[in-house]
């Protein structure tokens, strides 16, 4: 195993031993299924990875990992209410299987649980961590207002949604590895540092996901095109608008809708739109950028380089990239 | 002013003073508007006077005093959308006035900047009292699932609706008062007694409202009857179903959705059963024990009687009992 796998397994092995009680059963069992239902518990392992560069006591971190997973699948069980999402991870949403009312009650209980894997945390510097958690915590319901807030508008600039995915994805990665990093013993520079790296890298891994949702690639288990179905504003539309034609920007916006086109003709020709406008190369290179930046990030951290390596290789491997 | 309406005007004070963020508009207003609606503010004035019972700094205290009742709010904010509920203190409820996603999302703001106040405590014992408070949370959470668990049910003991009642109000005035004691430093001892003063008056106080609620009260704005035109099942209800013959348990069960009778028939014919098996003098009767061993607490505190007193004032207040 590598590092990372070795922190991962970790990660599993205290959230399966966290009881939690059997009753009332409609508050409780929806969070064991949540919790049970996979996802590849990124934001705990970049937490323990950066925790791993300024410490090698592991355990200490763990409850602080087990939050943070903890309260990233609450927001799951409140997002797919909200976007009224039947299948998360392949399965039925807490919210299609047992009903709005026990999605709403067990995410909440999922948020406490969260703050009472903190309260373990055996540090002196808990105030500072939970001021972390919580304003990351207030971030991320931030950002989910703003995407709502999006759907409904005509126009989103690049920039707003960039600030969006931002707030909705990266600063969750943010707190992740600050916390880690505070729990190791870190100096507020390189907690700094690790802020951008995960700010930057969760920006890139956003893109990505717009980009392999119109474009494809065998390591997702998505249907292609799911977005461009749906008319989301992604980053790709939302580049594509900024550049289009008003003949373009019509295609773009009425596509999803058209009742006369089947489904792969909807995608054929918004796809068609953003070839012509150069939006996967552009999307392509603003990840790069991105990447780029966060990786730069690691570079000046006061560490020993082969302690930080681990992040680094995580990090490209969520891009895709080689190593 | 009184000390409880001292503590009152600290802590409307300190709400007042807690800037919100602007944007995103529809995340933060409502939160406004929640703490805004008004309310008692029972459970930060009973954190007060009990922290004031082992203090004189009271302003040490409100953060947690603001955590309390944000946490409050957010529950009343989710069981609006959970129950349907059109008003909340006589004005629309978040739920009705922007929508269910703006009430989940604002609802989990809300606990967030619950958390936010209590990392604001300037005290070693945060870790003890993030305990506290999340056990609360969560037990908050129970009550609420059992409340809803208990409508879809046929048959519900007396013994179950006090245990729900103890979880999804007495819990809160408990950790309030807990809270309230460890940080004016009382002992493990009278933390103990207070919890349990704080449980036998929620319950005192909860049925005291389901016994006005179907007789009445001049200080209440609430409809007479409200809860047996619902239906609900309340200590009255259920502690009547309990002794009732087979006859009269078909009147309790059937009369609130009886299309033939008017409002006023179906509460005069409910009250009669209630009447006739001496519900309301029962009712009175477990209200003042519970308030008795309330009080009886406060007389074990390891504290001067007369810091003690305005706590035990405002007990009698709440239950509307003269001084």
């Amino acid at each position: 195993m590598n590092p990372s796998e070795r922190l991962l397994s970790l990660v599993e092995n205290y959230l399966a031993q966290t009881a939690l009680p059997a009753e009332p059963e409609r508050l409780y069992t929806p969070i064991g299924y949540s919790l049970a239902g996979g996802g590849k518990r990124l934001r705990p392992v970049l937490l323990m990875l950066s925790h791993a560069i300024f410490s090698d006591n592991a355990p200490q971190a763990l409850p602080a990992a087990a939050a943070i997973e903890l309260f990233h699948n609450f927001t799951l069980l409140h997002d797919d209410i909200m976007d009224h999402a039947p299948l998360r991870r392949g399965k039925p949403s807490v919210y299609a299987k047992w009903g709005e009312n026990v999605a709403i009650l067990s995410g909440d209980a999922m948020m406490i649980a969260a703050y009472d894997r903190l309260a373990r945390l055996q540090t002196p510097q808990l105030a500072q961590i939970l001021a972390v958690f919580n304003r990351t915590a207030l971030e991320v319901c931030e950002g989910q207002q703003y995407d709502m807030d999006f759907e409904e508008r005509q126009k989103v600039s690049v920039a707003e949604y960039m600030q969006m995915i931002e707030l909705k994805t990266s600063v969750l990665l943010a707190g992740a590895v600050v916390i880690g990093a505070l729990l190791g013993g870190a100096s507020e520079a390189d907690c700094r540092r690790l802020r951008r790296f995960a700010v930057e890298l969760g920006l890139a891994f956003q893109l990505q996901d717009d980009l392999l949702d119109s474009y494809g690639d065998e390591r997702l288990g998505k249907t292609i095109g799911g977005d461009i179905l749906e008319g989301k504003k992604t980053y790709l539309m939302i580049t594509a608008m900024s550049r289009a034609s008003e003949a373009e920007r019509e295609v773009l916006r009425r596509t999803h809708a058209d009742a006369t086109l089947t489904d792969a003709e909807k995608i054929a020709a918004v796809k068609a739109v953003y070839d012509r406008l150069d939006v996967p190369h552009l999307t392509e290179q603003q990840i790069e950028v991105r990447f780029e930046r966060a990786l730069a990030q690691l570079d000046e951290l006061d560490a020993d380089p082969a302690r930080v390596e681990p992040l680094r290789t995580y990090a490209e491997s969520l891009l895709g990239r080689k190593h």
